[in-house]
């Protein structure tokens, strides 16, 4: 099945977005925990990027007036942020938080997970997730082609179970079941395949 | 365990690199075609991220003056590249694209994989991929933080097996068993869980 450029505009508006979306394929399902100071917020989001690790940051995509409205003012008035990885077991109620709760109602208790303040953070944790990031506004950059906005913030505070942690630093993310996503409403559990040597021309990889 | 900004900092930079790198989690490995005009170029990304879905738009992300620089000057140059998508069996070949093979020598015959023209595409594809997508650039992004580029591409041909595609335009990637990895040296195959129903705040979501 070929589909081109213009076949793509063609496409119902729905099936393309959903094509496009779960085409790219694999990410980590996360919740992004915010507050506006009085209410805690708790979105998921499918679109955590690595940018670089010295300084240690991470962006996130937001498209422009989207349900995750929210959790964007709550981070640019705020300027803190959490990121939650959470057990596969629990992907309908990460799921559940895409729900349109209007702004006085808390997405915590609403899709039944507990809100964590902790470590001095002002945005909250979620109290159930095997990895608790506390992450801190950089810089929000608006992509001139449609308006998408890449929000770069930094890694504040990492608490995660010392067990999925290797000597080398790698995290073990399928040891704690850690929830896997494609596009807006499909998720996955994974499966560790190896990891390999770092690759050299007169080689073949080994697993390590 | 805990690991504070101050504690970042103060860790081992390879070390550092590996904890950040894997603990942001599941991505599909995707190999990137490009072409310098005389020899065609063949490297894995972890990096490939959504950015809208009209006009199709996917982003790459650069680490400045990295192995990658090949192919980041290819496109800069050809402005066309590809984007494969293959079945984890081939992991191993996958990863050994980023052994750093001399500007002359093509990983596409060095990893066993067959480079392949068409649709007028000047940039090769993966003949052994079971998804491939022809790209433009669009648009160079550099981040002031740390000169990490972000490119954006249009998807401008999509080929890809049918009977992976629903009704509704969600690609099944499981089905034709689309490899994930996590940081820079480790593979995961997905198990499907469910895709559930948009969620709505009086209801739990269903599984479609």
């Amino acid at each position: 099945m070929t589909i081109n450029k213009t076949d793509l505009q063609q496409l119902d508006q729905r099936y393309r977005a959903t094509l496009i979306n779960s085409l790219v394929g694999f990410k980590t399902a996360v919740l992004v925990g915010s507050s506006n100071g009085t209410n805690g917020n708790l979105a998921i989001f499918n679109s955590l990027t690595h940018i670089g690790a010295n300084p240690a940051i991470w962006g996130l995509v937001f498209r422009p007036a989207t349900v995750e409205r929210h959790t964007l003012n709550n981070i640019l008035q705020n300027q803190a942020y959490t990121i939650n990885f959470i057990n596969a077991a629990h992907y309908q109620n990460a799921h559940q938080t895409s729900a349109k709760y209007n702004g006085e109602q808390s997405e915590f208790s609403a899709v039944g997970f507990t809100e964590l303040y902790n470590n001095n953070s002002t945005a909250p944790f979620v109290e159930e997730a095997a990895i608790q990031i506390a992450m801190q506004l950089i810089e929000t950059v608006t992509l001139k082609i449609n308006g998408t906005i890449l929000l770069l913030g930094s890694l504040e505070h990492i608490h995660i179970k010392e067990n999925i942690v290797a000597a080398d630093g790698f995290v073990a993310l399928e040891k704690a079941n850690i929830l896997a996503c494609t596009g807006l409403d499909a998720y996955y559990n994974t499966t560790f395949i190896n990891r390999l040597t770092y690759a050299k021309p007169e080689a073949w990889p080994q697993a390590i």
